[in-house]
């Protein structure tokens, strides 16, 4: 399965910090990449410094025409917020009907209500108000059964899991 | 298990939507408070205002001193940070030695080398960067098997689940 976002209704200067946070998190969840209604260069760039660090291989692209990109995209729709289907009824309806390439959508606080009805899906993590970093990390670990997190990424920096302390592995020095 | 969350280096100007984050996704994980090391009247007036009207029995406080309070804290304490070992291998280390209480220790940027030591356990949600928020909704989802994300509340505003669209019953109009 491939699995790409889109990010609808980011607003560049209040949203930055959690719409990084939402790429980053696709990215470590296993997502190839992700889409942005908005223009914003700037966030281009963080999410870009970060894969350039750590291992490239996502795709990020800000200022996406999201009705035609939406409607268009080949393959399960799959629209997060918490007015839907609660994710524990939703994933096991997913898993069988979708097929080779999913897109996650996750607005900010307002959504066009088309979002609703061009989505094959809509997605409760939960019904209750938190945030669309939560909802779309939990609903990646659970669609992938844990596997999204194990992706390998090929970096320059590569942290080493430990106990106590930072171990983090610089190839750029190794060479 | 009763679960609490400390939230380190929150900086009000930078971090407010961020640490609200936080913050509700403690709440819809389950946990039954948070705490904050910064003072920040606002940021508890947002979490308190979503609680007033979606379900109470949620503590937040801010201003609180970081270092006695994790020292001193009665229960297991766990701090989440992509230098720790791998969700995976930790959670069922966890599961077996927690016993009735938890502390979950989620840092802005920067975390004080001393928070690795005062914790029982550094826990990665993968290694990778990528946010705080999707750390903890993960943490908690896979700690409590999806008990978590089922908390019930009672609120005046009730999200009913539905394929498309939005159902919320508003207990304060109908009696």
């Amino acid at each position: 399965m491939e699995i790409f976002v889109l990010r609808l209704g980011h607003r560049p200067a209040r949203d930055k910090r959690i719409s990084t946070h939402v790429a980053l998190t696709s990215r470590a969840f296993g997502a190839k990449g992700i889409f942005f209604s908005t223009k914003d260069v700037d966030l281009e760039e963080s999410v870009r410094d970060v894969a350039g660090r750590f291992g490239e291989g996502f795709e990020i692209r800000t200022g996406v025409k999201w009705k035609p990109f939406l409607r268009d995209f080949q393959g399960t729709k799959v629209h997060l917020t918490m007015y839907g289907v609660h994710v524990d009824d939703a994933i096991p309806r997913i898993r069988s009907e979708a097929k080779g390439r999913m897109l996650v959508v996750v607005g900010a606080e307002k959504v066009p209500a088309e979002v609703y009805q061009l989505a094959d899906f809509n997605v409760a993590v939960g019904n209750q108000p938190h945030s669309e970093v939560a909802a779309l990390a939990v609903f990646l670990d659970r669609l992938t059964q844990g596997e999204g997190l194990r992706s390998e990424f090929e970096g320059r920096l590569k942290v080493l899991p430990c106990e106590r302390g930072k171990r983090v592995v610089d190839r750029g020095n190794a060479g």
